[in-house]
C-alpha cells in the first residue's frame, strides 16, 4: 500500500502555518509499514485540488487529506472529492447531534454555517471527532482508500490514531512489510559518523542506512523490507549490531527518544535530582525536560533570572563577580549552576547565560552562550557555544546542547547511559 | 510568477521532521507577491524526484528545492536536476575553498565526501552559505527559474532571505502584485467572528477575506490583487477599516505578531514589569515572552516550582493551603501569582498550575489547568482551562491562553492595547 498525503489550505501556501499534519500522519503510517512516497499541499481552490487528486490517484492507493472540513466557505475538500468521484453528500444525524450538543454544552449560539460540518460523503465510514466538530471520513472507491481528516492537529491527531489507524491496519496488504528503526547519536558530527561507518554505508541494500543531522545530534535510519514483521526486525537488529560495534559510544537512544527524554530517564534511573537557573533561555531548558511525563521525580524546579538584579537577588550571585567577568561569562554560568543547585537542594544544577541576539549583550556578540554544570561533589564545569542563528534558533540550540553536554558529563562521572 | 516548493528528503516522508522550510519560503514569497500554488515533498529517490520536477514544470515557473545538497550518498537533488535538464556539474573553487576553511577553522579532518558539496549546476549563480557548507544555486533555464537550497533551516533561512530573495525581487514580473495582510483576533471563536462579519465575507471578491483559527486566536487574511503595490495596499486598508468597525474590540495585532509579542509591547509601553511562577508549563510561559527581543525591559524572571516542596520552600506558599485546596486549584494558582510578584517585586505576577497529562495530578483529571494573575493593587484573579489534548499540546495552549487572558485583563484594568 503506497500513500500520499494531501494537505488543503491556502494558509499553508502563504506560510502562515507549518504542515505538521503530514509529519504526524507519515510517522503513524511508517509504524504500519505503509510507504509514503509524496506529500502535496494545495490551496482552498477546487480546480487545483481536483488536479492534485488526479495526480495522487495516478501514484498512490491510499490518499489522506487534511483540512477543509470546517464550517467556512473556504472549506471545500469533501465537496471537491464528492464531485470528482461522482458521489453525493448526505447529512449524518450522529454528527449533527454532536455539533448541536457541543454548542449547548458551551452555551454558545450555533450559527447556521456549522451545519455544513455534518455532511459526509455517501457510503463512507464516519471517523468520530472527540476534540472538535467536523467528523472525518474513510471511503473505499475504485480500489483506492480515501481518508478525510480535519485540519487542526488537536483534532486530526487523535482521530487518525484512534479512528483511522485501526481501520487501516485491518485493510493492510499482507504481502510484505517495511519497518524503520532510528538510532540516535550525540557528540559526533554527520560527516564524521558517516566516515566511521563508510563500509556499512557502501554495502547497504536491505536494510538501507540513511544518516541525518539536526541540532546537537545525528541519526541513522535503518529501513528493512521483508515478508514478515519478524523477518524485518531481525534484519534491522543485525544491522544495528554492526553499527553499534563501530560507533556505540556515541549512541544515546532510538526512534522517538530525544536528548531530553534520555537525560530524564538517566536522572530518574540514577536517582539524581536537577534544577536550573536560566537567563537567555528563560525557562526553555526546564520546559524541555518537563515535556517528559514522570519528570517530577527528578526536576525540582529552578529560576529564571532574566535581569542582572534577579541574578543577584534571587540567586545570591555577588555583584562583584558580575562586574568583574560580565553576565555572559564562564564565571557567571558556573555561579548560576552552583547557586541554583544549593538553593533547590538538588544533585545537579545547570546555568544558562548568553547573548541570544540579535543585539550583543554585556559586551559579548550575539550567539555567545555559556552553559554551567554543577554536580554535587565536583567543581562546576562550563562550556562555551558560539552560535550563528537567529535569536530563537540560538535559544533552542543552547537547550539541546546543554542536554548533550550534560549526558556526556554524567557518563564521564561514571553514570551509565540508558540506551 | 507562480511558484512551487519541492522539499526532498525521505526523513520528511517518514515523519521524522516537519517541513518548516516550505512555510518559511512561502512566507517570504508572499512578501514578494509571488503566488505559491503547490508544495511537494518527495524522498531521496532520483526517479520519483524527476517525476515531481516534471509535474512542477507543468504548473510553475519558479521551482524552489530544499534539501539533498549535502555530502552523503542520499543527497541527489542537484545530480537529478542536472541530468533532467541536460547540464553538467562543475567544481566551484570559491565553495571548495570555503569548505576547506570551515574544517580548518574547527580543527576537524575533512572527509572526502565533503568535496561533493562544492559541485554546482553549470551556468547557475551560487548562493553563498554562511551557516554551513553546501552552497545554494539559482538557475535560469527554459524560461523557468530553479532555486536549490540546503535542507537545514539554519542554513536555508538566511540563504533565502539574503541571497535568493534580492535576486528574485529584481527578476519579478512587473505586471501586477498580490499582497496579503493578516488581522489577528483574541477572545472570540472562528465561527462567531465569521458570523459577525458575514456580510463582508459574502460580498468579497477583491480583496478576499479568509478566516483561520488556532490556539487562543483567530486570524483573517485579506488578500488584494492590483497593478501597483500602492493600489493593493489601499484596497487592503479599506477592507481592514470595514472589518475593524465590526470586530475591532477583539483585534490585537497583525501579520507576524503573536499574543506574546503584543503582550510584551503592551507591558513595555505601560512600563509594567512581570514575573511568573510555573508548575506544569515549567518555564514555557517565560520562555514564550523571552522570544521577543527587548523583553528584558519587562520580564524580570520567575520560578519553576515543579514539586510541591518547591512551591512551599521557594515561593513560601503555605502547606495548609495546598493540603486544603490541592495543587491543581484556583487557590494555588492565585497564591503562585501573588507570591512570585512579591518575591520579584514586579507589577504583574502569573501563576500556572495543572495536570498536563497523560495522568491525573493531585486528584484532578489531565487537562485541568488553573492560571492565576496578580496585578499590583488588585486581588488575584484566576481562570480555569479544561483541555483535551496531549501533554505538550496542553502545556503550549495553557501558555497561549495565559497571554490572551492577561491581555484581556489589562484592557479591563484600563491599559490600552497596542494595535
Amino acid at each position: 500500500m503506497n500513500a500520499e498525503i494531501i494537505a488543503v489550505g491556502s494558509e499553508l501556501l502563504l506560510g502562515q502555518i507549518t504542515n505538521t499534519n503530514a509529519k504526524f500522519i507519515s510517522n503513524q503510517l511508517s509504524e504500519l509499514g505503509i510507504n509514503v512516497f509524496y506529500h502535496s499541499v494545495v490551496g482552498d481552490n477546487a480546480d487545483r485540488l481536483k488536479k492534485v487528486i488526479e495526480i495522487a490517484e495516478s501514484r498512490a492507493d491510499l490518499i489522506i487529506f487534511s483540512g477543509g472540513l470546517g464550517p467556512t466557505k473556504d472549506d471545500l475538500t469533501k465537496e471537491t472529492i464528492a464531485k470528482h468521484l461522482g458521489i453525493s453528500l448526505t447529512m449524518d444525524s450522529t454528527a449533527m447531534q454532536f455539533i448541536e450538543d457541543f454548542f449547548a454544552k458551551y452555551n454558545r449560539p450555533m450559527t447556521e454555517n456549522n451545519r455544513k460540518q455534518a455532511l459526509i460523503l455517501a457510503g463512507s465510514d464516519v471517523l468520530a471527532n472527540h476534540h472538535g466538530m467536523a467528523p472525518g471520513m474513510l471511503l473505499e472507491k475504485n480500489n483506492r482508500t480515501y481518508i478525510l481528516l480535519p485540519g487542526p492537529p488537536k483534532e486530526l491527531e487523535p482521530m487518525f490514531q484512534f479512528e483511522a489507524k485501526p481501520k487501516l491496519a485491518t485493510r493492510l496488504n499482507q504481502g510484505g512489510v517495511i519497518l524503520s528503526h532510528v538510532l540516535r547519536f550525540y557528540g559526533i558530527g554527520e560527516a564524521e559518523l558517516e566516515h566511521k561507518i563508510q563500509d556499512i554505508l557502501d554495502q547497504q541494500s536491505n536494510p538501507t542506512v540513511a544518516p541525518l543531522a539536526s541540532d546537537g545530534e545525528v541519526t541513522l535510519r535503518i529501513t528493512a523490507k521483508a515478508t514478515t514483521e519478524q523477518e524485518a526486525r531481525a534484519l534491522i537488529h543485525a544491522k544495528e549490531q554492526e553499527i553499534q560495534s563501530v560507533v556505540g559510544e556515541f549512541h544515546y537512544g532510538n526512534n522517538d527518544d530525544s536528548l531530553a527524554s534520555k537525560i530524564v530517564e538517566m536522572l530518574l534511573h540514577h536517582k539524581l535530582t536537577i534544577s536550573a537557573a536560566e537567563s537567555l533561555t528563560a525557562g526553555l531548558f526546564q520546559s524541555e525536560l518537563a515535556e517528559i511525563s514522570g519528570v517530577s521525580g527528578t526536576l525540582v524546579g529552578g529560576v529564571v533570572t532574566y535581569t542582572e538584579n534577579a541574578k543577584i537577588q534571587q540567586l545570591g550571585i555577588e555583584k562583584s563577580l558580575l562586574d568583574q567577568y560580565g553576565i555572559v561569562s564562564s564565571e557567571c554560568a558556573a555561579a548560576m549552576a552552583l547557586k541554583v543547585r544549593e538553593k533547590f537542594g538538588t544533585d545537579i544544577g545547570v546555568g544558562l547565560t548568553g547573548a541570544a541576539g540579535p543585539e550583543p549583550h554585556d559586551g559579548q556578540p550575539a550567539g555567545t552562550i555559556w552553559i554551567g554544570f554543577s554536580i554535587k561533589g565536583y567543581e562546576p564545569i562550563t562550556r562555551k557555544l558560539q552560535l550563528s542563528g537567529m535569536r530563537n534558533t540560538n535559544r533552542i540550540r543552547a537547550v539541546k546542547l546543554a542536554c548533550s553536554y550534560l549526558m556526556r558529563l554524567l557518563v564521564e562521572k561514571g553514570y551509565e547511559k540508558i540506551n
